[in-house]
């Protein structure tokens, strides 16, 4: 058998600021012969996420770091090239942490077989019936219990999970604002989502929008960017709000130890919650949440967009359009 | 009848930082004649609070400014002199707010009606028994839950609340560090009260503080002061802690914008929660939490101390023993 080459990004040092090229090295390394168990896949779609910022950061997430010389991690969908476990074969769809990397040798336990349906594209799996959509559904429904006509803000709206959130906070019966930083964005969210209003917080004050778009206050934040935003929504909560956080990515390439807002006491004036979460949490009940969103999808409540970039070389490049606000749907790499 | 004169605490202006006498005024006025449904209570003794510091804030706190002009409001234990309402006569022991006053007219839908328990001092309703007990017992096991082995830490560990909660967290088996600012109070929550370790912010870094005595982190947090403490102690959470927001006591005589802890973000690292709570929201269970405190007391395991100052002229002094700490124990006016 001739030898495969593998092409990888290894992450070679950690970012200051912003993750870039600098910061990997582009790797040509032979794959290895399989032992018992483990799984060859071929890598055809990977996910980048915020998150993704986070694990390279020295002391780690809500994860470990990832070493330096390792290849950078993330999630993908592929297919089973070569299997020397019994329940995988050639040819299988399968997700796994594959890695920022063309070929991937996991053990089976480490791999999720997919249903081979001709109707969903294999991108769906990362997004709405993967941790973007299940993020969306736990994190609203189980963080805040929305209640029909209930103010739900939501900032990174036309985001991957912001812009399911929206809408099913919609499908809850919520009057849904939504934060996002264009005007493309926002007549996306408006028109074609069905938020009820939105603020372009690139020609807006946020705190000038929220008083214009939320005129009985806020009850639920779903809570994606922190820093002043966090703060002009905490100005505005009700009694008995709820924020769920699922990301602060305005402070994740910061340099500097970034304050706190300055109106975190409301938490404890407006006896407020305000909870932190992870999808994985929640892995447990993913059924459930496949279920609802896969019917909402179905008679046309939800709708979805991906964003793919072509080739494993851009990848670097491409996470930082999550930071810029520049990506348009769930950002998906494609090998 | 001759004219009953009344002396009264009234709000002339609105404190920049520590709230004075000069910010009221000494009034004598005649006590009106009741009309239908009112009571004459004689006030008896007056609770402190640092919440009273909020209600004179310009735009209120968790409840509406108390006017300019009006007398100082505050709950108290006092005892009926008069009344036109057919639940109440002269002599029985009621709970209710009273204001910084003498005599206070109310009606009855505004009282409480105490019993009359010859074991137990008139002094307990606004400790123990009252909304320091009840926000002790709720703050601490409806919002979060402990279980045992989990570390609690305790701010303003030797204040009224702060000792109950403490203790009821070694009923619950949880280990219980407290952050105190005295050696003797150091000294009374650990040795007369059982806390595991105590921390005394005046003579010990806190963040060194809680590294020495939470080897395995820090589960929940009872929080009472804010502003570093709080950063603290969200440097060092572990997953899935509770944050119980009671008070924040360091920022309520602020004069600028106080900024938010630096490490919030632990919140979602941690997939953390950060409650906001007020004892009224549980006053429907009262009777739960007297009937568990009052066994407690009554088998020792819960110790409590009040500190009573004499004279209603000594209100505004007095305080402001609760922002300096020099309070011991629930504080209180004997008038």
């Amino acid at each position: 058998m001739t030898e495969r080459i593998n092409h990888q990004w290894r992450l070679t040092s950690r970012p200051v600021g912003s993750l870039t090229e600098a910061n990997f090295q582009w790797a040509e390394v032979p794959v290895p012969a399989l032992q018992e168990n483990q799984v060859l896949v071929q890598n055809q779609y990977l996910s980048l996420d915020p998150a993704n910022r986070g694990w390279v950061r020295e002391g780690g997430s809500y994860r470990a770091e990832i070493p330096l010389g390792a290849v950078m991690e993330g999630g993908g969908v592929g297919t089973v090239i070569e299997s020397q476990h019994p329940n995988f074969q050639a040819g299988d769809l399968v997700q796994g942490m594959f890695g920022w990397q063309e070929y991937a040798v996991l053990t089976g336990r480490e791999l999720t077989k997919l249903p081979n349906n001709p109707n969903l594209p294999p991108t769906a799996y990362l997004g709405l019936f993967g941790h973007i959509g299940l993020t969306a559904y736990f994190g609203l429904l189980d963080i805040t219990d929305p209640k029909p006509g209930e103010t739900l803000v939501v900032s990174a709206a036309a985001g991957a999970v912001g812009s399911l959130v929206g809408q099913i906070g919609k499908i809850k019966g919520c009057h849904v604002v939504g934060i996002a930083g264009s005007e493309e964005k926002c007549r996306w969210i408006k028109e074609e989502l069905g938020f009820d209003d939105v603020i372009n917080y690139k020609t807006e004050k946020v705190s000038a929008g929220l008083r214009r778009t939320c005129p009985k206050g806020i009850d639920i934040y779903f809570e994606n960017v922190g820093g002043e935003t966090l703060d002009a929504v905490l100005a505005m909560i009700n009694q008995g709000a709820r924020i769920s956080v699922c990301g602060m990515i305005s402070q994740y390439n910061a340099t500097e130890p970034v304050p706190g807002p300055y109106n975190l006491i409301n938490i404890l004036a407006k006896r407020a919650k305000m909870q932190g979460f992870i999808v994985t949490d929640f892995m447990s009940r993913a059924q459930e949440a496949i279920a609802a969103l896969g019917e909402w999808y179905m008679t046309g409540k939800l709708k979805y967009r991906v964003d793919v970039v072509e080739g494993l070389k851009n990848a670097p490049a491409a996470l930082n359009k999550l930071f810029e606000g520049t990506n348009q749907g769930k950002l998906i790499i494609k090998l």
